[in-house]
């Protein structure tokens, strides 16, 4: 949610029009993210004067209405070429504040730009500092709790200029006061030239694009001095306020001894007037088209380029923290995140599952000699199987995951299994002990939610183990052992072959839990022949394209859906009501069949469309129990049920068949056709699919 | 669902008027389980000839079309009296066939009625025996599962006729047969002034009542012998059409030893020709105006009156089954099944929490000195303070007052606490130990798939304990121990202060396990003080009746509602949303406020009806951070927060406001408007508040 986007270059002569052609395209890729409203910040000086001054175009809407607007700005010198520049650009998902020219970023400090902000996150604490400011007589102009940070920033600048306090020291005091998540990018009339950038729990990383060699693969971090001074001076009204004073722990220098070195050994390129460009983003997919050498920030990592010369700040250490950040090749290719010939990254999403099965299975299974193994957890087996309890742990898509092979984890590990919505068991404060293990599942691995019950599980002793499609994400970073589930880029806002490689990374992981189970080795067999079988049999379901875009043209008046099933198949109909909801915004719902007496019946009429998924399973002939009780209202199910099965089809007037695979593989098959039913319904009412309302893929705040 | 209810008069001369009035007034108490359609079938003799007919009224509809119907038969003489007479009734809840006259109970044999049936619950291998039985040329007139027994009745007897077969003994090879729940009635004109009536998964209980005193408070079972011989004979082709062959233990009968009674010696009323009166019902509140002496029948019992005369019959016997059925006095009294001044039992049910809830609490919390005991439990805390986990399983509304109640639990108990769907936890055959204590809530005690899951884990060896509201229901009698939650009688088909008095309970379950814990001394006296506060706190939201009831003439006409909250009052969203779609048909559903940006977001606009649950705990801001999201999308909840919460309050154009009590107890004062918005919805939408669509009370088929 919310994308950010940073530019700099140094010694890179380019035009301004180069410059905005870099930033707006930037936006571009981060678009999924969020599309309420875009904007950009960059340096100029005016003609007249040599005063730095920065100009802010913003605009409501996708960033394609930010690119018009900023084609159409009047006092704009395009041509006008740079040898040292700076912008920062944002595409906003509303959070606080609806979505609106002045709630838009990059976010000011004053009518005169002398800082401008980009911000990703919520600031929780944003009132009190705010009533903080207002006292101070500072004015606001937005809802936004961006804005804080931003007029925090001036007020301390105003505060301390003249101790010759350096940009990266001023955020660095403010970041101290907020509380909540963030990752932001900050430039300043002030500080020409210069970009400072810092994250929590938000994700940002930074690409590095140079014709010289790099110096180093590392950066080591530096550990700051002088803010003592500062938030002393500060402390008495900041604690009058309500903010919480964080221990300033530079006086523990001494302790983090032979580490800390001097700024003049430790910047990242030394060498002096060499040209580099720098490139910060949300997301590696910005960066992959101009360089493929990243560093990923952490947590309270403060990010500084002053004179072509990138740093890495903390202010605190604790003893296990890494000492250096590593520049990292990205494996990337550009063509994934390109849509090809596709209509939106969604359908080639949905289409590519054929492949993105396979290369999560690639080089893990072994259909010859019905083998399984994750290389990423096999050092950690033996200390899971000795666990208490599985606890699986995520939001939304791949929640549904967890739920879609629980069962399945129940019968290959005989544990108690749990799963759980990462924000209601952190609302829970849910117990959790030494002895649990711990997943937790996130395409992006940067969902906020998820990751804060990581580190909540963490704390308490747990096993932590990761399902994430992004290498390097926090998720990865921060977990004792994880599986890559290996789908590729997923660009669309509504997640897709993500869901297939989750489920199938769970089924591996099964699989390995079981594999000197004597008892289990048929059942081993047949989950293994069944995986073998899925590229094939995805392929089949895709051919139905076209049958579920004509039953799309039916239902796609309508205001209600009920999606019901039961058993293995219960995730397909959550996940699929899921899709229907976020694409679609007609109000669609899964219902466990085995539930309707006991009041979902009520819903059902002539009217209400029911959608109900009857494979050839052991909880089969309840499930026709469900479908007769669904007929004597007089509803109409739509069945998605398994190919040849005539005596299931012959109850309905309309069905979709997909092969029959292995019960608890079967779900990989049953959500497809919904995947595709939810985007020609969205099609078929001229929605953006890849870019659905309200939404925003990459939650990454609570 | 369905409502069996049948009465044998035995030397107690009534009229055909006075017989059909006792038929139909047992149907109408039970009409919450099903009203779809009604029947009544009752014996008579034709004028001509000394030949025992049955006659059989059916209608659709509710059971005062059957009322009319049987007032307006033309053949019918109402005047006549009968010495000896046997009749039986239905209120159907259709689950097979659509709900028509043809479907409807009694079913019957063939067209001369020589046997008729009423049954509820579900035949899942009804398709095996009816192509077993089409195949002996019978035809069938019905798509339900009933008609399949009753003509297998039939066909036994026309097998048998000849070796003087009891009706009792035609009953007993027959249910040998079925697979699936039922409970059932049945006569037949070859055996006048009989009944046999028999239960499986489904309840039934028989009231007796004599002027004379009975001569015995608890009934012999018998043993069936002569089994042998019948299933034999019919052995190879039952088993040809697929059903199996249950064991034959008449010839264990050695076994049994002393506790096996000669006939004469065990019938209920042995005395000859002395006045009775029988009552057969699925539910006490059929019986309680005719009597309060009633004994509970159990799985497999069959039961039969000949001759005036009672006896209880099992085929099988197993080491540790009881050798006889009590007589039970019932406690209830006949106004708690009347609802006097209310518009319905509902209105009644909702208006009645002041005093349930102080009965669930009565002689078990001690405000004073700060202490509770369950009585039912107290023996077993010692296990259950041992286990490994709890687990919690339920349907429906049921299961809500788990999920109201689990971070409680884990609060107080540290331990891992799940939460399960009774039928999603079949389904999954989910792994079970025997260091775990398994909780099943049900208000009826008789819910078809909890019972299952009880002996699902029992059969696993879990300590097992029932939560219900039905004195001597089968989860009651098969539980370990147990906690009856004294909410009175519940008729209204959506649960109401059952929900409320089920959350106490868990509440002082909650509360005995940490008893002995220091550290949780202050919570304990919190939570207790706020036990003491519920009733008059209720009293107050009751009073916003008016206000609520304007709220609902503004959104009656809504096709879709969102109810959205977190935290302890995620529960309240998950019940409120549940109540709303039993009773008004609108699509409503239970959101997780942390799970909003995972998609259900982009369901919210301008149009869109939103309630959000925003109280002063401590998710409070996230809360507030989510209506700032609704908001940003131009939602404009309506919210449910606390009195005097001006601050949120300022945040809506609408709001209701429930006092404040602690965290964990404010989702019983959050889900009263929920309960009276959905009461109000359908009353201005004209539709039965207690009798919603499609639906009924005490769902005993899986």
């Amino acid at each position: 949610m919310c994308g950010i986007f940073a530019y700099l270059n140094y010694l890179v002569p380019s035009t301004r029009r180069e410059i905005l052609d870099i930033l707006i395209n930037g936006l571009k890729r981060l678009e999924y993210r969020g599309y309420d409203s875009a904007g950009v910040a960059f340096e100029g000086s005016n003609i007249d004067s040599e005063e730095c001054f920065i100009k802010v175009i913003r605009q409501i809407g996708k960033v394609n209405m930010l690119e018009e607007a900023v084609r159409c700005a009047q006092d704009v010198n395009f041509d006008k070429p740079y040898n040292v520049h700076v912008g920062i650009a944002h595409t906003r998902w509303a959070t606080h504040g609806e979505p609106s020219q002045r709630n838009s970023h990059p976010q000011r400090s004053d009518p005169d730009n002398e800082f401008v902000i980009v911000h990703n996150g919520i600031i929780t604490n944003y009132k009190d500092i705010k009533s903080f400011l207002e006292n101070k007589g500072m004015k606001f102009e937005s809802e936004t709790d961006t804005e804080v940070i931003v007029k925090l920033v001036k007020h301390l600048w105003e505060t301390h200029k003249t101790s010759k306090i350096t940009f990266r020291e001023l955020v660095e005091v403010a970041i101290q006061q907020l509380e909540g998540a963030f990752a932001l990018a900050m430039t300043s009339t002030h500080f020409p030239g210069e970009i400072v950038t810092t994250r929590r729990g938000s994700p940002l990383l930074i690409g590095v694009k140079s014709r010289a060699k790099l110096t180093t693969d590392h950066i080591p971090i530096l550990y700051s001095k002088g803010c003592k001074d500062l938030t002393s001076t500060e402390g008495g009204s900041a604690r009058a306020c309500g903010y919480e004073e964080h221990p300033n722990e530079s006086d523990h220098r001494g302790f983090v001894g032979t580490t800390h070195r001097n700024e003049d050994q430790t910047e990242f390129h030394p060498v002096d007037n060499k040209e580099v460009e720098y490139f910060f983003a949300s997301d590696a997919s910005a960066i992959i088209e101009h360089t493929n050498q990243v560093i990923f920030m952490e947590d309270d990592d403060v990010a500084a380029v002053q004179n072509g010369s990138l740093s890495i700040h903390r202010i605190s250490r604790s003893i296990d923290d890494s000492t250096v950040r590593e520049v990292i090749t990205l494996k990337m290719e550009i063509q994934e995140i390109m849509k090809g010939s596709f209509s939106s990254f969604m359908q080639k999403e949905i289409f590519e599952q054929p492949e993105s099965v396979v290369n999560t299975m690639r080089g893990r299974v072994s259909f010859d000699a019905e083998l399984v193994v994750l290389g990423g957890i096999k050092d950690y087996m033996s200390e899971i199987r000795r666990c208490r309890r599985l606890l699986f742990i995520a939001c939304g898509t791949s929640f549904h995951s967890a739920v879609a092979t629980r069962q399945l984890l129940e019968e290959l590990t005989e544990l108690p299994v749990m799963v759980e919505l990462a924000s209601d068991f952190l609302d829970r404060s849910t117990p959790v002990f030494r002895d649990d293990v711990c997943f937790f599942i996130s395409q992006s691995g940067e969902t906020a939610d998820t990751l804060l019950a990581l580190r909540y599980c963490k704390q308490r002793g747990a096993l932590i183990v990761g399902i994430t499609n992004v290498v390097g994400s926090s998720i990865c970073r921060e977990s004792h052992c994880g599986v890559h589930i290996n789908a590729g880029p997923e660009i669309g806002v509504a997640s897709t072959k993500a869901y297939t490689s989750q489920f199938i990374s769970l089924v591996m992981f099964g699989l390995m839990m079981c594999e000197d189970r004597i008892s289990m080795q048929q059942r081993r067999k047949e989950i293994i022949q069944g995986l073998k079988k899925l590229p094939d049999q995805i392929k089949e379901v895709l051919k139905m394209d076209e049958q579920i875009h004509n039953l799309a043209q039916e239902l796609y008046q309508q205001k209600s859906l009920l999606v019901m099933g039961r058993g293995y198949n219960y995730a397909t109909c959550l996940e699929g009501a899921l899709k229907i909801k976020e694409l679609t915004y007609m109000h669609s719902e899964g219902i466990l069949a085995g539930e309707l007496k006991h009041g979902p019946l009520a819903l059902v009429d002539r009217a209400m469309p029911v959608i109900m998924v009857v494979t050839r399973d052991k909880v089969f002939s309840k499930c026709m129990n469900a479908l007769q009780q669904v007929k004597a209202r007089h509803g109409e199910p739509i069945l998605i049920c398994n190919t040849g099965d005539v005596e299931t089809q012959s109850q309905a007037l309309k069905y979709i068949d997909v092969p029959l695979n292995i019960d608890c593989l079967q779900g990989i098959l049953t959500i497809i056709p919904l995947q595709l039913l939810s985007l020609h319904i969205a099609e078929l009412k001229k929605f953006d699919v890849d870019c659905p309302r309200n939404l925003a893929k990459s939650v990454t705040t609570e």
